[in-house]
């Protein structure tokens, strides 16, 4: 959310101490991937620019605060709260923004994708086998930091994470151009795919700051129910959204046979005449990727999605998830930190890329 | 080297209680891939069959003899050797055996191969996209396996050795088709590739036996020189092999643009002319590859190296790498155990696949 979200007045002094938290994350991150080989310094520096708003080190650092007994105290009375974070929340932050750097570089792959971040990608760049490895790499040197600076747990809980992860992808995988594919097993993918690191990032940063069982769990779920709803969001950014504003390549989803929620609930909505079309319609976007006649059947296809109220729901769907995660937050006592916490949630709702 | 040893008889009853340590290294193994995605399982289920000569957990599981005070006693007494490993030996075996693999299927992708073990690649049958995810989830479960079950020096290891191999990748592609590759450059991609790997599972059993430093630093050595000998003699195997006797693809190494280190030798040696010749032969097996015109050239490459003498270097060159791994031995007191190591080092040499 670094510079993107536009904080009420006064959660001012928290988004500070955030983005100098952020800083000792990015510094410890590039130290991690420091080596003396030249290809592969050049290639480091090459996803530099997939930084983009550190949500997962945010919210360790958030979730740090939060669960801290000392930081309203701080708060009240001015003091700097960058240093209740030990090199445990840092090196942390720095881990969970390194395994979602290498499933950004290994989703790349498989979307074909050539666009990220407004630059292209490094399958594009270099090729699919530097881009496999890479991806490895950052993996590698995620896991050696963890197990570096960290309490057993956490290296447990950012393995069994990343299994998680790479389940959901090949759940995705197995489920690709199924189009019956159903609701349970849509968030079953989304909660593997993006819910689960995201709720790694809020327990992790909880757990470093001796937070209890009971906290850290539910700082868990309210990542993990955050995490389903950015994906919702991200599925109608893809369906609606335009390239240029958000910075990577729009509409893959349809086009590389994932079904996302919208079009999930318009196929069980849909007449059996409409759903007939809606089919053709997805066939030809898979076959006819990037031509004119697939850019007029996503046309074809929102507009049809829209008329069933498909979109409305989809968005109706993601609100009702970040409201179930924030009333996951009541287990911290009210404080400004909850309610930045709170705020953000909602900015995963309101962004537009 | 499971069931490909031939073993003399003195060395029978260590090779008797590897076969029975390797079978707890396998189920440690399955039951760490166990999942209820069915999807996951069908794909855990088809790389059993890369499961080979197990050398890594093999080296694990001698070294950890090797290292133990009790060894040499309970050999001469008859007694039962497999109690000497503990639950950190048989999990560490799987760990090297886990990251191993996950090498195996991404390099299949890399290599666009399609044989491995006699079998399709999960690449060729499932798609890059699963096979990249595949590899994902191994290594996830490596790491998960390596906080579940050691020292954290151990998991610091595992780590710093993925690093290794991924970097190795790396260099080994940034100098793909580059035909003025060095010696020193050859022998740094292949030390972090093949060499970093099998060091790491000759001073993880050390190290699970309480080994010393000197000693685990030795079998390190040891390992790192019997990793490089064997990927020399996998150069060698590529260039001469046969598909059905190696169980894999072969001659992909030029397709692929990859320097051996037969060839390296062949370019210093030749005169300009037949340099240039040397040359033209690698570009039209790079472009013109599976066709009989690659065939071809392969052949002609070979009888030209064979007449410079460069299958020869290359072979002294293993021979003398295994020679310098032996001598790293000798940190250890004379034993059987150690005598079924160095006839392992000597069988990487003699190997016909």
């Amino acid at each position: 959310m670094r510079g993107v979200l536009e904080v009420p007045e006064s959660l001012l002094p928290i988004n500070e101490a955030i983005l100098a938290g952020l800083e000792r994350v990015e510094a410890c991150f590039d130290r991690q991937l420091e080596t003396d080989i030249p290809p592969v310094a050049d290639l480091c520096r090459h996803i530099e620019r997939y930084r983009g708003k550190m949500l997962r080190p945010t919210l360790v650092l958030l979730t740090g605060l939060a669960a801290h007994p000392e930081a309203s105290e701080r708060l009240a009375s001015g003091a700097d709260l960058g240093t209740l974070w030990t090199d445990e929340h840092i090196g942390l932050g720095a881990v969970v923004e390194m395994v979602h750097m290498a499933t950004l570089v290994h989703d790349d792959v498989l979307d074909d994708a050539e666009i990220r971040r407004r630059g292209q990608t490094v399958n594009a760049l270099r090729g699919n086998e530097a881009a496999v490895i890479l991806g490895d790499y950052l993996l590698a040197a995620a896991y050696h930091l963890c197990s570096a600076v960290e309490s057993r747990e956490a290296a447990l809980a950012v393995g069994d994470t990343a299994m998680t992860m790479a389940s959901g992808e090949l759940l995705q995988l197995h489920h690709r151009e199924d189009l019956s594919l159903d609701e349970p097993t849509y968030y079953e993918i989304v909660d593997r795919k993006t819910g689960a690191l995201i709720g790694l990032s809020c327990s992790l940063g909880a757990a470093a700051s001796g937070a209890d069982d009971a906290t850290v769990d539910a700082l868990k779920r309210f990542g993990r129910d955050m995490g389903i709803a950015f994906q919702i969001k991200d599925d109608l950014l893809d369906l609606m959204g335009e390239e240029t504003v958000i910075g990577k390549s729009v509409r893959r989803d349809l086009a590389k046979g994932k079904l996302t929620l919208p079009l999930i609930h318009a196929l069980g909505e849909a007449s059996p005449e409409i759903r007939g079309r809606l089919l053709r319609e997805v066939k030809t976007l898979a076959e006819h990727h990037e031509t004119p006649a697939a850019g007029a059947a996503v046309d074809q296809l929102v507009a049809t999605m829209r008329d069933l109220g498909s979109i409305d729901y989809a968005r109706a769907c993601a609100e009702k998830i970040v409201d179930r995660a924030k009333a996951s937050l009541s287990v911290l006592p009210e404080s400004p930190v909850r309610d930045f916490i709170e705020f953000s949630a909602d900015a995963v709702i309101d962004r537009r890329f």
